[in-house]
């Protein structure tokens, strides 16, 4: 990726470094700027610590093109990263009046709290940037230029951060950058594990041209295969990217999920939306996380009736019709269970399909007959359905998400089977 | 935080360039360092390349006193992490038997699935390091030592990584390294800003002494106050750190929720259980989310009975006993129906406190009337019910987490306010 432009991510705050908070930003500006043609090269978090701020300034933009700084811009002392940005490009800090009118109107309209001489000060900027408007906060951007080199800092809260990015950065970026591309082609296999998939493919991986780059991504027992390709021709990009992708996609028809950047929720919300056909959910050792993984995507109310979290074995019975004996004999971990929570959630959800979930998620709970990861899980239709049991061996949230995983992936099976 | 061994951590993989991986292993890597006294004072990520890594290796070890590297560990050809790391050290990649036989051992008791040339590969390891075992999978890990710096390298797999650091590495260097100590103390606050909440404390905080630093982390109405100490004498360090922390909390009294480090989620299991009151959720908008931030803690079982997500309104009346009548007068999103969802989940659930949310949360789905970000809320206790309507105005994702935080935060102040 050496003719490309050249972007590193710098994130500034402790809370980064002693592990309080985990950064999601700078993936989301990543994948908006590889859509830009401009590659991430690197990404860096540091402290809020003047020398370690400065160092990475200096050092970042022998190697970067484009500098875009994240965090440090609120209002409290902690937050250095305002007029070390001034000291460094040789600017002084003066107030803009635009600024100060926006912080104030959201203080007095919106906030609706007294506006103070701490707010004022965070209409404050270098004078030797650009301001970049902040509307859905207090903290403005700023854009600027040395030796070449832009340098674009920003809030580190997300949605003000995404804002800038989509109303003035990426555009600008665009519009000084654009004419390379870089394409992604992306497809998720489920039931085949990394190395087989790998030996499975070899020989075509083997001859792939230079300019093309396979990337192997395991995640829950699926793994994802994604090719790169960067040029500035986008037509003869395509076509090769597309003739690869093609010859890949046959090799692993059996194990294909879906040939698009998609997760396995949003493949299933697909397939139920094009079969005009509804979802309720039962969940125990899931305890909800399924239905999120569905509702925070837009749209879920087009086909998800609801879940029924039941946690207590009393809820089961009474919300999902589970026989008491079922209970008593078989246990909550049990196929006879499951069955009966999935069948007891078409029934009470009204729905065409549901997923069952029961298990023992650790770090406690496990019995000798039932370790700890034993879990069961089913899916069913209005003819069908299909079990199936693990034992895995990880802690209680890689459990959690594994058993989603493949939870999802049989009621995948379940629908792809159903006759209608 | 100068006189602190300071440790840089590397990620290394295109994925968390691209932005199709978000990054958590680092956060949770700093925080068990921190508690050991080490100092993360760099994080940053390079992608699966060469010249990229290289360098890294060499910059990072002038500043860093240890380096731990995740990922590029795998079987496959874009993880290049190891030869790499034998060229760096000047070894040369050699079998190692015991790993050969871990992997063997897996492929053939564990997963149940071929042994190939492509996983014996794996058992290669450079002949000057000290290699790590994973108990957890296949990728060994390894112990570098160079010019008085030492560099680790784990896979990215999140529970491989922790294990290891759990077993080896963190053990490891505390007999080397021990005897600094960070101390962090920690406070959350409800129902006031940042800024307003900077000024209430400031002439405090412009007192501090200077080993001692204070961080603002706001994050979803809330707002986390942090104090940071670190020292060799860990009991002058403690008197002094609690002497603050004493006076910050008198300060802040009127908005603390808790003085340890803890969630809004864990400060109400905590009064659960010591009050032994169960807890049932009805969940609209935040779709299974609040089931899913108790759930995913240890122990959730002591307390709640489960939880329905009504994100249909047949199932809104069906379940949880919502009036059609008031669905119709007043609409899905109103205080009428939180009412009833609230009170309906604690007939359904047997649940002594209850929790309901319904609102519109983006992008689609707004009128006139209700636009995107209109939410309202209930808690409901047996004797009791309070309720609150926002008008969130972020994204789908942020706002279902400003729900549920919101949500949280009146269902702990009933149970306060609850006399048993």
């Amino acid at each position: 990726m050496d003719h490309l432009t050249k972007v590193t991510i710098i994130t500034i705050g402790d809370e980064l470094l002693i592990g309080q908070v985990i950064d999601t930003n700078s993936a989301w500006m990543a994948e908006r700027l590889n859509n830009e043609g401009l590659w991430v090269n690197k990404k860096l978090a540091v402290g809020d610590n003047r020398e370690d701020v400065l160092k990475a300034l200096d050092e970042e933009s022998r190697d970067a093109d484009i500098i875009l700084i994240t965090g440090g811009l609120g209002p409290t002392a902690d937050d250095i990263t305002k007029p070390l940005l001034a000291e460094y490009f040789g600017g002084r800090l003066v107030t803009n009046q635009d600024v100060l009118n926006h912080i104030r109107f959201l203080f007095e309209e919106v906030y609706r709290r007294p506006f103070t001489e701490r707010n004022a000060k965070q209409a404050e900027v270098p004078d030797n940037c650009k301001v970049i408007h902040n509307d859905r906060g207090t903290a403005p951007g700023m854009w600027f230029e040395k030796d070449g080199k832009i340098f674009v800092s920003m809030p580190g809260v997300p949605n003000e951060m995404k804002g800038m990015m989509r109303e003035y950065v990426l555009p600008k970026l665009r519009e000084r950058f654009g004419g390379t591309h870089i394409l992604h082609r992306t497809l998720l296999t489920a039931g085949i594990g990394e190395s087989n998939l790998a030996d499975h493919i070899q020989s075509w991986e083997e001859k792939l041209p230079a300019s093309i780059k396979l990337a192997y991504l395991p995640n829950y027992g699926l793994v994802r295969l994604r090719l790169t390709a960067s040029g500035r021709d986008r037509k003869v990009l395509e076509d090769e990217i597309d003739h690869q992708f093609g010859l890949l996609k046959t090799l692993v028809e059996q194990w294909l999920v879906t040939d698009e950047d998609q997760t396995l929720v949003q493949v299933i919300a697909s397939l139920l939306k094009s079969k005009n056909k509804s979802l309720g959910l039962a969940e125990s050792c899931t305890g909800g996380y399924i239905a999120h993984l569905f509702t925070r995507e837009p749209g879920a109310s087009a086909f998800l009736k609801g879940g029924i979290v039941s946690y207590a074995n009393e809820i089961k019975e009474s919300s999902l019709q589970v026989e008491h004996n079922t209970l008593v004999n078989f246990g909550a971990v049990s196929e006879e269970t499951v069955r009966e929570m999935a069948t007891g959630a078409l029934k009470a959800l009204k729905a065409d399909y549901s997923i069952a979930t029961s298990g023992i998620m650790g770090p406690d709970g496990g019995t000798s007959s039932k370790p700890v990861g034993t879990v069961w899980m089913a899916a069913a239709g209005k003819d069908r359905i299909k079990t199936r049991h693990f034992h895995l061996r990880y802690d209680r949230n890689r459990n959690i998400e594994m058993t989603a995983s493949y939870a999802l992936d049989l009621l995948r099976r379940l629908i792809l089977e159903s006759e209608n």
